[in-house]
């Protein structure tokens, strides 16, 4: 007795949640990692946690955060976040770690090593927590796909990829290769499956039509253009011989395409958004309808149900949130219709609070269950298990000490996203984040950040690896 | 009693068998046409048919005859049959109408219907059976498009599309709204489904690897290319609003989709192909085994059960040969490989012998199905019934008597063909036409072909009609 | 010309239509049978049915008719109608053979002869059409199975057993037995797949909770439990060796069951009902839902759509009526709840007209599909083909004159039955008959039948034939 | 610095693995339980694990371990195995904790509880390690369903029950609400699935036919009747609202009816056993066929690779031995025959370094993934969980030093099992345990059971929880 180590950091007394285990023990940190689990230590910095959880900060591999460089003049608009204030809203959430797709800018060279160090620098400037990014691959020539193989030793191990573009279709055969070369070199294609062909002729019917109006939004882009374009991507994949991860899953007729290829051994992954899991299209006939628009939009109630049975019988992987914020009028721009609509919205801080709420305070899911949608999956299939991911000895004390009982009404206007409004405001929400902690460092306490621009550092990921 | 209604021809004590019945009865033919079943009947031309069958003649709605004229130098090898030949081999196996796919010759001016009246000039003076034609639209151009819905008026009721070219991919969109003209006029498309780009990387990385023979062949174009590539169809056919008929579904998992699909309402209709009933790609083992080069290839063994499974269980809907015969140098040319086989082989001579041997004898298949498979759902989907297709009052007497019990070796160097050899040389056939009726003429009789080349006229097809 | 064979009956000028064909001639009686069609008659005897159909006679191999034998007294209440009202109400609605359901009455000896055999004395006396009859097997002893191998010389080839009774599992073995005996036999089971078990806990849980008013019948007897069991009929039947007969199939998920077992080969027939194409589960909010109670129960709209979607594409066999009809008040008794609410209704007199109303004139079939459906299949499965079934040279004259353009509304006190009502009250439908004959004779004429009582013969089946 | 917490025992420098990580940290543990994990720890027993694994102990929760106590004379004869030769070979093996199936005994009074209470007597006289029991349920009696309730109060949380036994069907509606007792108070049913009627059939045939012999075992078992027998057992826990276990899943068709349940929302979970993994039935030629006989059968070769996507995919849960071990002879016994080889084999002490050698080592699987289907699940399941599954403080220090490294020959001869015989007999193992660790105590280490009969506890349970 007596005999205490001491340590930078000790949390105390809270219930440590895991993807395998949930039991109350002592936290120690030093030098940023989790060093010490249980036994007796002492340390200058103590966070009392008794009836709080202990739970590895979250892992979203799917923003979109913009470089805070000023834009040319005339520039369209961007969306609204940078890696600033989009990292302080993960913060707020309990979000320690994100991957931003990074497309070249106009102007740069070509060369996904060239995009990546560009938006790397910008993101070591601004980012509050640690991030990687996802190259977007939209050319891929013969220069491009002899880049691939590269990625690994730059610390990166997927790509992002689109076949909701034409050029999918156009050049589908370089994309095999371009998936060959990924999946050789340990590199994870991600890939936003619905089919352009088929969501350009419903658009165009509508628009012929005169149905161009928010209303008709959800069957321009309808469930089977994506469950047909989740099964090409899977028969792709299987050509190139490589793993595949399917992003932001909507629909049960798609979950069941990756469920059939999982059955049959293959190795996909599975995404979905938060968005798919709470909202209807019934949202679209309102006034402010444009509001939820996302690619692809929202579903039925039955699609609703089916994701649910996803995340909890473990057909979906993780939870991400594709933040991709805009504020309110660039997003109910009358100038836009069926074809036109901006996708996407802010979703970093609510990510983890949300599905808590629904999911653990629900009833549908376990902590542990939590904890694996919404990082220890994405940390082992993006190449970062176990520095990310778990509260492990040895791994980075990117920790947050949760509130099972705090309540609090979403108000889009105190976030940190500069989008301005939420598409959960007025939800109740159970279970907030009281301290966010990234390699050891409090970022987020009670309700403030708590440290600076610029502190995040890139992850160097290794290949990824399997669930 | 004495009294007796005079014909041109009369078929007595046979036993008829239509899609619907299989009876006993006395089959009139007056001005070509069926004028009375049953009852008292004279005519100078008695056909004594008891102990055989009278079926309606083989409607084969698959086949690729060449223009007669002749070819500049230094073309490449042609097939084999033109329309003199591919008929007479027709109408030798019991067939009595063809459809051939019609593409534009070189040189030609673009449009669908000129390259259509230009093969028709050509099968008039050399058909020995009626015919239609289906224009290939390889080229969905506005052009294109505009004329699709003229094609129904000049007595057309199909169009024929490649998925397995790389521009199919390129110009999905383009296709999507052929189908949609299609869908909006009564006209049926057709769609050859692999996947382009599958198959492409698949034979790439086969010749990287060196593997280019023979024995590769099935590999390189491997059934989940066929599966997903009819998906796709089925998506596109969706989106577009059309019916779509399916050519040469050879595997397994390829019928599954079809049969999903039509489980939930849409208009998918399957044909199939004799080489998928009777033959497996173990044949590529064989030292002449690209003899059997077909797209798709042959498949497993479980394929040919499950493709039987449909024959018997009305998921398969036609019986076509896509008639495509080479020579047999052509076919061994040592010079192929993998990537270039010459795809296809003669089959009509054999197509309806075949299924009554292994079908009806084997006590898979009832005679009425047999004549459903081969003649009757084709008529009725090319918008040729009850004209074609059956043996009532009123229809063409389009008839052949058939000999239930006669047994014959197939030679394929005794074969109307052009070709020399047959994909089934050697196998003991039971059932083959004493007497193929076209429009009332005996056409072919007890083994020799007894009517004059540029006799057959051309169907004028209405809409395509559902079964 | 001039030269007319004589008839004793000619219909001149209709459209006559089979399963495989539709077409317009004139069709000659003789004997009772049709004796010509085409070419020169006369006869003392002739319909003009010019503008109007002439259909094979309905066959509805699902009734349950009484015996017209005076009951016991106090002998519970009985359905309302014998051989007499059924066949007449099944005449006047253009049926001309039925198939009834025979239990064994009390007191009557075991045996399955025994049983037909006083039934068929009944029947002979009462029926205005042709008829047979299914033997019940509700104890499957080695004396009952003993017998079945008998039936077929009897001429009876079926069989009828309930799932839907806890007798069937605790006896399952032994109804494999009576499955493999039928198989080896050319006899066709019938099986009413509903789970005993499950149903059984549904209702008493409803009653448990106080539920058990008409709003909870259909969640009382689920989905699930036919579906489930319809999947063990099926493995029952695979492991016996037999085809089987599924009847009113009512619900997508075992139509779904069905489909996979055909798509593997086995040799499964589906029926389904008029209720489940029209009514849904809605009517059971009403306060005289109990009208509509059947077993299975009104099902939700998207069943009514897969069922539709099979009428459409082949995967449902034939529509039965399942005729069983009680008065109004025994339907809607005050005493009667969940688990004992009165199954069945009269349906005989619509179901050719709702299905032509519904499904022709409404664009989702074609005229022969829908004589496919009412007569084709079912004499082929009950081994009566081509006898009953078809209009051809050989075949019975069960003829049906079909107006296609007469509109009625539908008054269940005008209808033959003796329930009174019916439960398409107050539909306008299109198309009904005009004359209904049965060999040769018109038993129903323009809204009444006139011809007598017993003068309907028991049709001697030969074997089960395959579809 | 020399700061050290003093400990019972620490494993100085291994590799944790658990079903979250797999990280190098000491291990302290202190009155039976993990205390401490990292950090700077004294002890005076210490392992060295450099180079070795720690992983928690196995949780095998289907053995059938005989009672002790001696047997009436004449009585047949009985497995080899009682709890010390069980629970040895498990602890030999790296497994610390069993739940045994426990019948009634022969004598013993009706009721669970005291089943249950005369086997924990005889279990804790003898076993090595800690253990559970299931109580079977073979008479689902009102009394039986009363006591299901108070099993959780006695520290047990599942039951057992045989589809595989005619009972099962004759009692269905009882076994509803035995399931349904079970769910409503935390208890898991588990389920053997197999038809009963099926295979007695299947058996009956065999030998009306002569085929009796060990070749013939397969398919008098077939896996169709498993996997209707699968998709029965979860209508009735659909049925009842109960969660279930699907024991020893041996075929692909079984496990997808699973799949499609869990896809659907439905808590079903699923357990195989190693002889489905490794062993097809072409075993069944050999003239010591016998050995391998098992309840249900091995299967084909296409059954194994889809149990093996299971065990990848997660689709399969657990891996369990059903260790029922028979010496030789009595496996082979030339009086038995299809429908009476005894079914069962020696299996504790070979089931993880085989899944450890072919999953992990064969590159199949995760050392996480091991870990979870050996142990973490199980012990979630069965409401044993964080006390047994893992490695973390507070859990039980049940723990296994696993030499990665160690290659083995399995000889029967050489293992605990009093079979004497092991199936693999000649496998070369790569992967076994060094020390097997129970509540702190070493059991066995280097290859010698080092701890004394009766001084394993039985596991109080909590509530079935979900994975």
């Amino acid at each position: 007795m007596g005999v205490k180590t001491p340590m930078d950091l000790v949390i105390r007394g809270g219930t440590i949640v895991t993807v395998g285990e949930t039991y109350v023990a002592d936290v120690g940190v030093q030098d940023g990692k989790v060093a010490q689990i249980g036994g007796q230590m002492s340390a200058d910095r103590e966070i009392d946690a008794a009836g709080k959880l202990i739970v590895p900060g979250g892992v979203d591999m799917h923003v979109h955060l913009q470089l805070a460089e000023a834009q040319p003049e005339g520039a369209p608009p961007r969306m609204s976040d940078d890696f600033y204030w989009g990292t302080a809203g993960a913060a707020a959430g309990g979000i320690t770690t994100v991957g931003s797709m990074t497309a070249r800018q106009p102007g740069e060279p070509k060369g996904l090593l060239a995009t990546l160090e560009h938006a790397e620098a910008d993101a070591l400037q601004n980012s509050l927590i640690d991030f990687t990014l996802h190259p977007i691959i939209d050319d891929p020539s013969p220069d491009i796909i002899a880049e691939i193989p590269k990625l690994l030793d730059a610390g990166y191990s997927s790509t992002k990829t689109f076949m909701v573009m034409h050029a999918f279709d156009a050049r589908q055969n370089d994309y095999v290769k371009a998936f060959e070369a990924a999946g050789r070199n340990g590199i994870l294609p991600m890939l936003h499956c619905e089919d352009a062909n088929i969501n350009h002729h419903c658009e165009q019917r509508f628009h012929s039509e005169g149905k161009s109006d928010i209303r008709y939004y959800a069957d321009s882009r309808p469930p089977y253009a994506e469950a047909i374009a989740t099964a090409r991507g899977i028969s792709l994949a299987r050509a190139a011989g490589s793993p595949l991860y399917l992003v932001h899953v909507s629909c049960a007729d798609a979950l069941a395409e990756a469920r059939q290829a999982r059955a049959g051994g293959q190795r996909v992954y599975v995404e979905t958004r938060p968005i798919y899991l709470y909202l209807t299209r019934d949202l679209y006939e309102e006034p402010d309808g444009a509001k939820y628009v996302g690619w692809p939009p929202l579903r039925e109630k039955s699609d609703i149900e089916g994701i649910w049975d996803g995340i909890v019988n473990h057909d979906v992987d993780t939870l991400c949130s594709d933040h991709a914020p805009w504020t309110l009028s660039e997003k109910l721009d009358p100038d836009l219709s069926v074809g036109s609509f901006r996708p996407g919205m802010a979703n970093l801080e609510t990510l983890m609070p949300m599905l808590y709420s629904e999911g653990v305070v629900g009833g549908r899911i376990s902590l542990s269950r939590w904890v694996e949608l919404t990082s220890t999956n994405a940390a082992r299939l993006f190449g970062m298990f176990p520095q990310k991911g778990t509260v492990a000895v040895g791994s980075d004390a990117d920790l947050v000490v949760w509130d099972p009982d705090l309540k609090r009404v979403v108000r889009g206007e105190e976030m940190r996203s500069r989008a301005g409004y939420d598409v959960f405001d007025g939800y109740e929400i159970q279970g907030w984040p009281t301290h966010t902690i990234s390699r050891g460092d409090v970022v987020f306490e009670n309700g403030e950040i708590v440290a600076e621009r610029g502190r995040g550092k890139r992850v160097i990921r290794g290949p990824h690896g399997p669930l």
